[in-house]
């Protein structure tokens, strides 16, 4: 098999912010699949084909993919922020795990700036003790395990960064989160909303848990709750690299 | 105050990993501030002073580079991997904590692919489901929270991800780490070792836990431990995007 597979992140938006490494799998690819809006930011040229398709056809994007190279093709399959986090790598191997035929494809999943680590850099330093990364979304798992995860997590006072805070299929879902944070972290616990994260659409705002409204977070946003040492310094929110 | 303050992120060693808009900080400072092996991957050119310094001394570092840029120079502080993990962001928001008078100098923290990310993406997808970042150091923290952590994490049946494993100060503590992650996780859990990644020295290394040591980990080791859902797929390892 002369083709190869590259997963690769494109980051939050910024183009500032694609490492070289990606740039040059772009540049090599004769086929590039991922959804929309994120095939939308690759430049067209001659020679590379271009293969956007819809958010939740993910398996259906991966094994396509694993066709193409496996007949030559140098395919990427584009991400945004991370292909590891919450992303195109996962739903890639569950599909090559139909295909042991194709184990020995040449695959390499190529990491870029997820939108957490974006939207705790230009909040400040709020990721900087020990932290979680949950997925709101309720579509792959049920919602009693987001509440349970949001528990345990609150009683390690974890920070936590929380992709997916509202899908359009349940938007109640992240008022429930908030209401349970309320409970267990108390009405002063910081909460930044990171909206369009690097982008000239970027919004960051910083408010107690007790101010904080569903609203405040759409498709586009990252949400960061701070731990319990979290704090204001200037115009920048951190947590202390140090814990009692 | 004309002068500004980068803390940038260098990823995890490989120059294609760097993003373009460190690249071009780099290019513009006076001033670059590190702990030594991170600043001796800045080329050194003329109109530029660097200054290396020891690990843990964080926040002299943070101190020195805030007076530097108070003073009119552009000031780059290089932190491995992204600056908002357990690296140099924070410790500079605890210094400028000190110093209210200079809570208006231009500041920006550029991010950078952290360890985690990139020993998950060379392992496969370990992190592609809901996941933990713990430092298991105790230098900051009292190892009993370390220990609290875990087991609540693995209640919670996270992914999890740890960064300085073993430090020279305490070898013991990450042999704790690991018999208590066996008895809650049990024998069959799949961890990957990962050292020196995206360098010419990486080593990628899974195993279960039973068969885990502690000296599969060093000072250049990130640790990936993976969650009940976590398998093995060809010569990759990855966690599904559902859970039951």
């Amino acid at each position: 098999m002369s083709g190869w597979l590259v997963v690769a992140g494109l980051g939050p938006g910024a183009e500032a912010m694609i490492t070289p490494e990606v740039t040059a799998a772009l540049a090599q690819a004769t086929d590039v699949l991922g959804y929309i809006p994120y095939v939308a930011r690759v430049a067209p040229r001659a020679g590379l084909t271009l293969h956007p398709s819809d958010n939740r056809e993910e398996l259906d994007r991966a094994q396509h993919a694993l066709a193409l190279a496996a007949a030559g093709g140098r395919v990427v399959i584009v991400s945004s922020g991370d292909p590891g986090v919450f992303a195109m790598a996962s739903a890639l191997f569950e599909a090559l795990e139909a295909r042991p035929d194709l184990y020995g494809l040449e695959i390499r999943i190529l990491p870029g700036i997820t939108a957490m680590l974006a939207a705790a850099a230009a909040a400040g330093a709020p990721l900087g003790h020990d932290f979680c990364c949950l997925n709101l979304s309720d579509n792959l798992k049920p919602w009693a395990l987001i509440e349970t995860r949001l528990r345990l997590a609150a009683a390690a006072d974890l920070a936590m960064a929380f992709y997916n805070p509202r899908s359009r299929a349940r938007p109640e879902g992240f008022a429930r989160a908030l209401d349970l944070l309320r409970e267990v972290c108390g009405p002063d616990r910081l909460i930044t909303f990171a909206r369009a994260v690097s982008t000239p659409a970027q919004e960051i705002r910083t408010v107690t848990l007790a101010a904080a409204t569903p609203g405040m977070a759409d498709m586009r946003t990252v949400v960061l709750l701070g731990n319990s040492q979290t704090r204001r310094v200037g115009p920048w929110v951190y947590t202390p690299r140090s814990a009692p």
